[in-house]
């Protein structure tokens, strides 16, 4: 059974939105990881993980074709980083799920790989929701926010708060996991955020627990020599098998969760 | 001293932003609350907190005029919301923003009092971070996020996971302790989400945890008959009093924060 | 009786639409004003007269909540000025238009206090009329273009022509009657436009009888030292006190001249 | 000396914005203008007043090929109406400004035949000078409001309070004196507003004087049968070709000083 | 028999729709074309062919009031170039297109004078298409890509691969044929891209044989020092009036073609 | 060495940037190919294409990552077209090449796999030469009008005119080439456009010889049934890995040709 949306022949795309298949769409960027990584770690790390989750539940779910390129201005300052202005990026996403809900898909799960990207993605798929009048079910999960990836960093990682965003312990794991042969292990660093703890995050800790959950989002070139912003010493391959693991379990967790969930009628006062 | 922007004269504003005080820019929208609440629930809260926080450290901060209508597309069922289309909102606050990195002020504070405004705004305070090239620190907060009004929910919530979202026993206590002859508290209600886990949110406690941190945004009136979202019926004058001192109180802790936070200089690769 | 919409629950903005009450929104801006006025005179101003208005006639009006950041780019050589894009202010105004006409209300005011506001609001209220499909009216006037208003300043100005321009003899003296402390007449000054005839304004006397009607509107720091551009020493409390009364008066005329306005059926020849 | 720039070779371009020539650009619409003349009208008044004033001047102006769509959605029930959404036609005119003023001409004025493009274009041409950071004087005019226009219909005009609007009595004489053969005088009307003082208009004199001066412009077809507003009957060729000699030479004279006007420094108090 | 719409009065405009006939818009740009010819080449090209063309048919077709201004921006470094952004001007040719098939014009044909727009009126036309959901024919043709215009070109071109094109042989030719006293022969002159074959273009012999296809637009003053691109020396009146001829039959043979066309419904599968 | 943007650490980036190669882009689309091909046909294709190429000559050219979704409203008929509105699409691959240019990349090919892409990449490549003010050469071309692929044609093809255009004999022959086992040949057919002359194209050939060079795009449900253009039937692996090889060998001439073309200076005439 095919769970590709790009391999398939128009009327099975037709077939798959008849079986309420839910659509999920990998969307990340492109943008520096550090001196160890490649410009494309947040982009491999979800589509392998959308990838290999859908694969396993091809009657229930549909790959659709990932959106590669985000948005990430603050990061202009490295090489290797393409960004899509923030209407546009939210357009661009908005326009992919629209087309999806038209030729029938009810239940569309974005994935995401890029921290930035999580506001413009909540916006595209509102905006879907919006445009459909409320006959889709349209949102967005960040590959790091699934539960099973959430509870298997507080088993899993080593390093301490701050050790597991851009760059660090747990995007580093999993590109080992996937791709070891583009890491250069021997460039991994620690580096950290200046900034005091309002401004802190974790990929998988979240805010930092003694500080405001603040937005504040300056040039990451202010905040990092490296590029990284983590510990990416303390990843492994074994690491990385075991988050890609919980990624595709959690995955799939979402997905049929999602698509247990019951689209009900709007009570319009008007 | 003046604290408030608007009552300056403009040679006053010129002053206020070479003493470096952190502009405060409260955000909120017009929505329904339920059958209990006035629409403005969002914009009094949040315009409140700011007002009284700014007060005592007029030398430290300035209040901005606040902007009070808002993105709540998904309300609309309900008579009483007034929305504005997501890119039109993102440009307005990023305006008012970009207005006063032009004066000079250096550290801004958009302080949020609506759930959904949440992604908009972070994407007008990084916008105004761009414009200025990193010259401005810029950025966001839900006033439920200060760290010291997280504090007090832990401590003063009487109601279970859920209970302290849109309209719920958080937003009616605080109502209550500001002007309480607007509330009807005859018609106050306990609602919940009927979705399950990964979609559920609570303002003071989060996602929900035995769920992905999924972001789903249906139709308000999919969710709810009522338009409350929490348990308003657990609300009290007192508790909205101690949750009032806690949010002024943690504004004030995040703008000195803010206002301690060095403005670092790009590293361009270029 | 309930006149503002900020204060009502969700129903009752519901039957405050069924009544057909003339929905009331007052728009301005904040700009410097010289240097003995706030920067937010034209807020003031505006918002007061309409508060005072509505509040006279709740059966017959609601206060709309005020959108108070406008479209004044050329001022901003002040500090003090917070400006708008011109089409996010217009998008803006609509959206908050066609909020109200969804939720109901067929005859829609908009009272501006910003000279530079008028064409962006004769657009955001032609949009309204043209996306309601004609189905509501809404439309646009100055406080200063209000009958009674032109009257009184016929009756009670002192300055000659090009005198009650910005932060001038009109202006000045409307705030001295509402917030005088805020007031530093000491600082007061007549300054007039460079400009020869076709060039020159006067809040109430419109154009010069002796030039063209032409719009044009350079820089204002190009026109002014002070950023007055009439005689603010010509202001006094009492003349405000009866040109604010006569706003008042004014503004309740033209609504109940808008509420007797039978809203046609199109011709349309397709 | 060549006056039209559409027939200069390029180099002549740079010769006329050398001599500090102003740029006059005729801007109009197509839409209806009642049974007895052609869609047209508003751009055969306008481009001719246009071309024979700047004929007379060729030393001091430059005829700038005409826009000749405009801003009319709520003409769009009678058939002949091309109307331009309101932000392209700002863009567009503002635009056709500002590579006038990338060729150097220092002076624009834009002149108008059709009543709802005011606002546009007063749009357009602030935004001329604010592209251009104030170094270009750049406004609008419609051609009814030249000061000697103004001063010929009070001479000239046999129709009381608005019998010169739409289709009436000026523009039906203009048309008379310039191209008769187009006019069926035997289909004339006189039709006015249903409106009440606040909501009528004259294009020669004004709002109303016993009304506010609000703008208020509904669907154009719930207000005439015809498409008139105005007295057609009482228009002649013998009228038109004194409003049209009035039209070249108060359009000389607003384009003489113009050319008088002194670009003054901005007084940037950053 | 009335073929221009300008000229109609708005109930002929209904007749023309309802006869089936053909509407034809002009749309060019005014821009340099070397030192021999006027900015307004593209314009008269492009307008003369359709006006003396739609003459000729009158129960067939409608002039549509020509779109003069256009996209070039690549041009902005010699005078006399007027450009419209992009998209503004995409969407003004769409408006004035979707005006057009709002009153009935089942069938509109886009006529292009000016090599740069062929993209942006492709997508103007499509969109037309698609706001009109497919009820109709709206498409583009460029002047030299009439049939017989082609013809004419390998019959009478006499210079060489890229000698026709920006201000070369055959629109020096046709201006020559239209009015010789605006074109300045002795300062004509022969000058060629210096890019490589896939970079050439030839108006009336398209891409270069030897070449690919590739689009490629650098700055025009890269390429030519005179602002022309192509063999003026080769033009002569003779040769504009054949060309001038084949371009009216062309266009009558194609506006016969399109009327032929049937507008067939959409088989959607949905 | 690497030749795949995507895998490159980021400082690698800047190196490739350095070393003047030149960045690839392929953008397609995915929509409907009849009943026999997938809907990633035009993805396939042209990353296929430009993956072979650039491999072979890694130190003269750098892969970017490829924008796989395009703009085909017109195909929305059928299911498995996912659709970017025009201007999004035009920006968003603006944004990756001006990202590009941003790195340092001074010469940039998009090569694009979808007809109806070709006026929207045109525009978005100019775009970049603009935003760059002229100082990167970036352009796009069809895989199908490199000069060695419409060779190929000419020798290769077995259908007549309109054989090789959408899904049919040049599509089908390089999928079977690429992925046969993605391919149902039983279900090729032979459709063809029930369109004249003027408004037929055939990918290979280009316009019909004895037509006008019209740019016509209805609905594709009202040109086929089956979806396909053209004659599939005819398609066969073997011409397939000729055409595929004529592709890889014309890319690396162009990318060649484009890397010897000098970056000239602007002759700027203010």
């Amino acid at each position: 059974m095919k769970y590709r949306f790009a391999e398939m022949i128009w009327y099975e795309v037709k077939e798959a939105a008849e079986q309420d298949r839910v659509a999920v769409l990998p969307v990340a960027t492109y943008e520096d990881h550090g001196p160890h990584l490649p410009v494309d770690t947040d982009v491999v790390l979800c589509t392998e993980i959308c990838e290999r989750a859908v694969a396993r539940i091809p009657s229930e779910a549909v790959l659709a074709p990932p959106v590669p390129h985000g948005y990430s201005p603050h990061h202009m300052d490295f090489h290797g980083t393409l960004t899509i202005t923030w209407d546009t990026f939210i357009r661009y996403v908005k326009d992919v799920c629209c087309s999806l809900a038209h030729h029938g898909f009810k239940r569309i799960l974005v994935v995401n790989g890029h921290g930035s990207n999580t506001p413009p993605l909540d916006l595209a798929t509102r905006l879907t929701v919006i445009e459909t009048e409320g006959r889709v079910l349209c949102g967005s999960v960040n590959h790091w926010g699934l539960r099973k990836v959430k509870e298997a960093g507080r088993e899993l990682r080593e390093s301490d708060y701050g050790g597991t965003s851009h760059g660090g312990e747990f995007e580093t794991s999993l590109y080992l996991a996937l791709r070891p042969d583009l890491v250069d292990m021997s460039k991994a660093v620690d580096e950290r955020s200046p900034l005091s703890n309002s401004f802190q995050s974790d990929l998988l800790a979240g805010g930092h627990p003694e500080g405001s959950s603040a937005n504040f989002t300056p040039y990451w070139s202010t905040k990092t020599a490296s590029g990284v912003m983590g510990d990416a010493t303390k990843a492994s391959r074994e690491k990385g098998e075991k988050f890609l693991e919980a990624g595709i379990e959690g995955l799939i967790e979402l997905v049929r969760e999602l698509r247990a969930t019951e689209i009900m009628d709007r009570r319009d006062q008007h």
